[in-house]
């Protein structure tokens, strides 16, 4: 099976993980928390190449390979730091020739990391290209609801704001449904793709916020771009504000105890209230937290031998 | 005393800090300058998270961290690197959740740093927050003043420059008041806060340079930023540097071993002359050295048992 | 010979450098490529100051001193992180005060490495210095072709683009030919010193492609910047490419192995087809990772006592 081998071999989305590596990732995560982790990525060297910034992300992997005793080389593009004109491939070829035991690449373009493991010859590590998918955002979300309840099979689970455009949507529809959770997407509508409802098991596509969040189990809140505001997919800040704004009046409709959850950076009193975003439902911060855990696990599996 | 408790477990400012703690750490500053640091870091983690750009404070809290022995994580705020719209507090949290042991924060925002320390369960330091204070610049400084002399109590101080935005005049002067000194705050009547008199015991304000100079032990020369002139602070540089630029004539009226300082960056023919800024009383480039030596007390104090 | 001890300090140009210590850093290249290198610079901080961006060269100084199990402290001079008006000197004391053991300085100005060597007490390494030289880049791609021949002299070694403006030409052209090869330079009339021609035993200058090619038995082809275009050099890309791009065709007019070579960012279709830069012939990939190796000698040689 060489396309399993090759899923096994990088992380480059969650469509079409096995069940089984999911599980195990996640397990390991959960070991990696209780007891302190190995030293099994010592001596290697990992290059964290993020041609979009995110201090977030980038700093997530940068500890969780030093945590496991890599060392890390970060190049962050922008105009001035990777050459103008000259093409991801070969920036990716001279980094390398560095001696490189492994990539985490962000890019905006879907692909590039598919594109990246497909001429390299060691680990490639998606984190987060275009509007394709971000896997460690999605298993770490899947994760961190895992530490509240006893499974996802069976969870109803609203991902609410700008689908259209959300890597952590899709990531987390893919992975969520192949673990049992019925996953209801809603925004505008000029941010909701109706093709999103052929992805998973049990799908459910919504403009109407108090229907995404009756009985919801999880609530994730995405984030907005402002810029979209401008291009016309939906009127006004305001118009968002009072049609898709998570606050407490509104989430009422979901169960008592509904996790709240956004992958960050949060705008407060635009996507959600900050009473919301402080509460004691609101598993924000210890997503970050369980970041790290994730990252580890995954960068364990495929440059630290696999057994923890 | 919960308040002086909080003070012990921070650096925030040079206000309300007990004489025996200023003490303690130029003390143990000068045991760092004698011999090897201990490695009292070792296995800890340091967040450096700089909202202004400074390479030359952000190396040296660097630097003094790795010679503990603690791993440092930086992180420059900048339009791509933090993201837009996400509050001070949240980035903090979502940074802290990487596991941090202490955090080192300059931002534009006078209380930033407070605001940061009422948050989390980890020491903060002040490097330097809007026009407020910046307490390891202040504490090198005097730190740099013993070196050349036994006391600070009963020297003349004089303080050159823009004295309105200047976080590092403050700390000064509330550390040179507080360490017996006479303080001389000199610089255009529109750059002169007349409440600055009411900070210490011997503070002197005044306009006249030859006024400031005339006897001054010490002369600290501060950075003016161009951009005040446009907004009407004083009529132009060559006004400016007529009346306040220190020469080899004008520091004549201070005594004969007078040591001048400045916290750069300097801009040579501006602020001071190239003359001054090079001769043997100049004691600029010590500072810098010094700023590790105090930075490398402050995080042993705060992060490392506080024993030497 | 005060002089030539100077010259054993530092590494600012080819220029002047003895033929034995090119083939002493050579060999310890070739040497470090055998074996597992020593931990020479164990304990040792290196400052890598670029006042220029450019991720490749300086990612590959980090990764040399670490290799040898150095610290590096990497500054990158921008608008926002070194403060404006503030000279280079004042910028190199400061960091130099932070205890530095040596320094890798990129700079747009031509003699700025060895501004910073008359006033500092450590080893400097010039990283490319406006049009004046890039030693690093010649003695990594001497390296190469010995990697692939037994020798440099007799090799005919044709240089194809902006010769005028680049440092890379300059430095190859110095080494190449105190090696011996015969050095054939080629580009636009506007952009071919005629002074060159008196750099070297054997300088041959062209404007015509097909004449560079003939029998070379290395083609080392350049980067093209764009903003030289628009300042009239030439009139356009188009008539660039029509006359100057290495293509497959035009490549048969070299000897029949010969080396392709280019130091980077490429951009393919422009310089060079994509068929040419990914052939068996081209050795570009090659060039990145002997940099490191050629790296690795120079500051063996500067910082770590010398032998191996």
């Amino acid at each position: 099976m060489p396309a399993a081998f090759e899923l096994d071999r990088h992380l480059l989305g969650i469509e079409g993980m096995p069940l089984a590596r999911i599980e195990r990732l996640l397990a390991l995560a959960a070991k990696f928390q209780k007891r302190s982790p190995p030293r099994s990525l010592s001596g290697k060297r990992l290059l964290v190449l993020f041609y979009e910034a995110s201090t977030r992300t980038r700093t997530s992997f940068e500890v969780a390979a030093r945590r496991l005793g890599a060392e890390t080389v970060s190049v962050t593009a922008s105009a001035s730091s990777i050459e103008k004109g000259e093409s991801l491939l070969d920036t990716v070829y001279t980094l390398r020739a560095m001696v490189i035991d492994g990539i985490v690449v962000r890019h905006a373009s879907s692909g590039a990391p598919r594109l990246v493991a497909d001429h390299v010859d060691v680990p490639v590590v998606n984190a987060g290209d275009g509007m394709h998918e971000h896997p460690t955002q999605a298993l770490l979300d899947g994760f961190t609801i895992l530490r509240h309840r006893p499974a996802i099979a069976g969870l109803k689970v609203a991902i609410i704001g700008d689908i259209l455009h959300s890597r952590v949507a899709r990531s987390n529809l893919l992975l969520l449904s192949q673990l049992g959770a019925e996953v209801r997407l809603c925004g505008p509508r000029t941010l909701l793709p109706v093709e999103f409802a052929a992805y998973g098991g049990a799908v459910v596509l919504t403009c109407d916020l108090e229907e995404a969040l009756t009985g919801a189990d999880v609530v994730m809140v995405l984030r907005i771009q402002m810029e979209r505001m401008r291009e016309s997919f939906f009127p006004s800040e305001a118009e968002y504000v009072a049609r898709y704004s998570v606050t407490r009046e509104r989430l009422r409709a979901a169960r008592p105890e509904a996790l709240v959850m956004h992958p960050g950076p949060m705008i407060r009193g635009v996507e959600i209230s900050a009473e919301v975003a402080d509460s004691p439902q609101s598993v924000i911060r210890e997503q970050v937290e369980n970041g790290v855990l994730i990252r580890m696990a995954v960068l364990h599996e495929l440059l630290g031998g696999g057994s923890a």
